[in-house]
């Protein structure tokens, strides 16, 4: 049988070292979701809601998540998130050197992602903001790029809401991923986009959910750099480090909360009385003298 | 083989009684649907539906619901509705004492998720509410928790709106639990969750389709207990239990309506004619004599 | 093994008649669909489109059509369409003679699923209309039912848009029930349901894209009798026969159009060369020689 | 057995040549495209954003994708884009004579299918622009067609724009076929629907996403033969050609990042030390000892 292209090129480009693999997964993987995430941003801002709303920025997300997890499934995992890496840590699912390192290439691909939706909307933001670039108030636009919480809301909720969102993240990533839940695993992509689309719809009035470290401060650093200046780390009380820190806190507590409630608890074999009974039907799996 | 952090920690928590273990996993499964979805409605009216729109309420409640039963599918089942439990008792699925059970978890669950998803939006509540906490009437705030009706619609067809959409809920949840209609399982919660999102679409004018007692009864005591007082349950002529009530004569009414005209229709097996005539098609079960 | 309550009842109520079954089956999927699709146009209407918008209503008819395509798939195949049901007479995979009994059932379950929606908005239609029932013009609010063209679209135009919205809803039933083009049977309904919404959004400026004969004519009877009166039928030059008659032809001519065109042409079995090279890639079908 | 009507006329119809069969469905399938495309773009136009918002153009496109690649499936491939079918020829898995073939098809079927659309709103399109036809400018509506950027968006960054978006495109189609990406053919379809999707809310506002050399350009030839002139191709300094160019540089140069960075560093069979754990976890691929 004659070689394809592709099968001669992967013999030359194929790299042995697992751990360079992986590394190169999440990078790539984040750099692509922020290059179209922070699109997707730009253009529901820049066009003043006209064209996204924000169920676009929702769902836009969603599926941005869904197509850079299923591209990193077999090789990193498709984390993109310093949070997600953490938590499979503590699960005993990742080295802890791994860790540090796929927080550096997410923290890396996530700023060269940024760069490029910059470029992409480069005549449109010149033609919106022209050369002005405030981060807060009134005329800010640093939201084009990460969050900036509106004065009324506190550092101290603003802590309890990255908490929250990227619990729920890292929880249900914890029950889609479940071997006893038994999803086929080429759904867990299509389920992690409607659950990232859930969170914007249900966590996004305070802060716009970053939800993870590397997403919120990599445009903040990219943001700071062409123009927008130290405010964007001063701005709020020094809140840049909450949806940095938060997220950890939230994404460990969460996940373990699942196990302990329901994971922990489910049998490893449906018991023998179910699967006696298949057409009849749903039952719950309860003691069959439970049933008399 | 090494054990990971994981499978030592099963042995620790795991549970061994049933019962306990369902009603644990009702109890967090609901208490993740309310503190979910109040939050959903939250952003929807603190924002003043410029964050959220009624779309985002019908799919962000439908991803919710997605995903906690997901999380519950393999214990408890993730009813997360007391007129479900009763619906699956009615069928056999579900002993009594189970429905008790259930329905008090069910509720207690409700009740703390609406209290998180109120502590989230704190600051914004306050931003925009100020000090003020009135149940009804143009500056009334109730619907951030529970259904308070429009005082044009009456208390009957507030009865028959809820039979009829907790009467879908059920019919479709029978639909696709049923084995004869033979839909993957792993693709249970996702079809249910768009089924929420179309009960919003269809039935959601009346009351806003809370179409089960524990989420409309759950935040509508803690919202009487936070400053909206005793006209959360006085309003509308005491309209309060009308939701908890009607939805249990719904769903049972509903599941069996299914089952009588379709469900014990389904043959047990396709007939063989079937069968023999694969490539040809999608012939629906018809005497072959029939197709002469 | 005891029988549980459903097995019991399954006795007592299963008929052996599979005509029966099928229509049985037929009424009350059309019964649900009219039920929940009306609602959901009232909700539209009613509300001035503050709750439902125009994406609702593409999104929530095809939630709609999936939950009944679902509820049916086992008995009479889920056609609740009587064009629908003509066009599988023409691929042989219904009776004639059952055509004329799907019709019929279609209908009178359309009718009556009407009459349920009517039923459940019956307070929000007399606060929006009061007394009034004006069928077409400014005022007109026969559009709550059925439709009913703007002036300025010819009925040419009305019967093309027919012909091409219910063509290509045969079109691409023919595409996914194709045991050639091998899309697991759990999945059909689905994938109808974006079906119905894509048209929605594509084929709804003229008519509202009824595409169905019983969808757009019993609840065209059923608002003639509430008051809206002979105009219902008289208006825009008689036009209500074109979404009755226009669906048949475009069904018929499009699926065969599709069979034409690539149905016929789809290789029985995949060609051996294909499959010797799995893991290489997603070649398609041609002959190995080309490929040198 | 008898013969189904279906079985006698693909004994008539069926054609043995593969490359004409892959011509007609590459053919049948843009022409499907098109027609419910631009009736889309039609529909939110015409309409002034009152029916379709922006959202309806990405999930209607997204759904039409679906539906014409699904249809296509098992014959051509369904690629419906001249740069696909260009990527497909540098990864080895289509000849060079086809992507001729199929670049002519595939224009002279988006030219068909635009011009079937044009039928259908006629009506509409006489309603709302009288008998004005301009490309451009205020009352400029050559954009239910085709694109047209707006004077603040350079060729350059329009460029760069179709470069990326449809450089996304095919980057995730490799992803989702990649044999070793493992995700069942049926989904496939399904998956690209959603691409297409988050491509309309990520990267619409420069120039509405054609992606799509044929989608761009026989739209254009059609709207300037019907009146709206040589400004088709001479506005904006000869912008039309950038968006026939730019997606066939995209398309390889993002195809081949994917399988460079990760593509070809997927193992063949996952080692053997994942599957001794299979109820433990979701474990990334390292070598075991890392995990010490």
């Amino acid at each position: 049988m004659m070689d394809s292209p592709l099968e001669k090129a992967r013999r030359i480009f194929h790299i042995e070292n697992r751990t360079v693999v992986n590394c190169l997964s999440e990078f790539y993987g984040t750099l692509l979701l922020l290059f179209i995430g922070i699109s997707i941003v730009h253009q529901f801002d820049l066009s003043h809601k006209q064209l996204n709303t924000w169920i676009q920025v929702n769902l836009g997300w969603g599926f941005t998540i869904m197509l850079c997890v299923y591209t990193c499934s077999k090789t990193s995992g498709g984390h993109l998130n310093p949070a997600i890496s953490l938590m499979f840590y503590t699960l005993g699912k990742l080295p802890l050197s791994h860790v540090f390192y796929y927080i550096a290439v997410q923290t890396l691909g996530a700023f060269i992602g940024t760069a490029f939706a910059y470029t992409l909307y480069l005549d449109q933001t010149h033609h919106v903001l022209g050369d002005v670039r405030i981060a807060s108030g009134p005329n800010g636009t640093g939201t084009l790029f990460t969050s900036m919480p509106a004065p009324h809301v506190s550092n101290t909720i603003a802590f309890w809401d990255q908490f929250v969102g990227t619990g729920f993240l890292a929880l249900f990533v914890c029950v889609v991923t479940d071997k006893r839940i038994d999803i086929p695993s080429s759904l867990h992509a299509i389920i992690f986009g409607l659950l990232i689309a859930m969170i914007g719809m249900a966590f996004g009035m305070n802060l716009g959910y970053p939800i993870n470290p590397a997403r919120d401060f990599a445009p903040r650093v990219f943001a700071a750099m062409i123009g927008y200046g130290w405010e964007m780390f001063s701005y709020h009380n020094y809140y840049f480090w909450i949806p940095i820190l938060a997220p950890f806190f939230g994404a460990i507590a969460a996940a373990w909360s699942y196990f302990i409630f329901v994971g922990f608890q489910i049998p490893d074999q449906p018991p023998s009385y179910m699967k006696e009974n298949k057409t009849d039907g749903d039952g719950i799996p309860l003691k069959t003298t439970d049933l008399a």
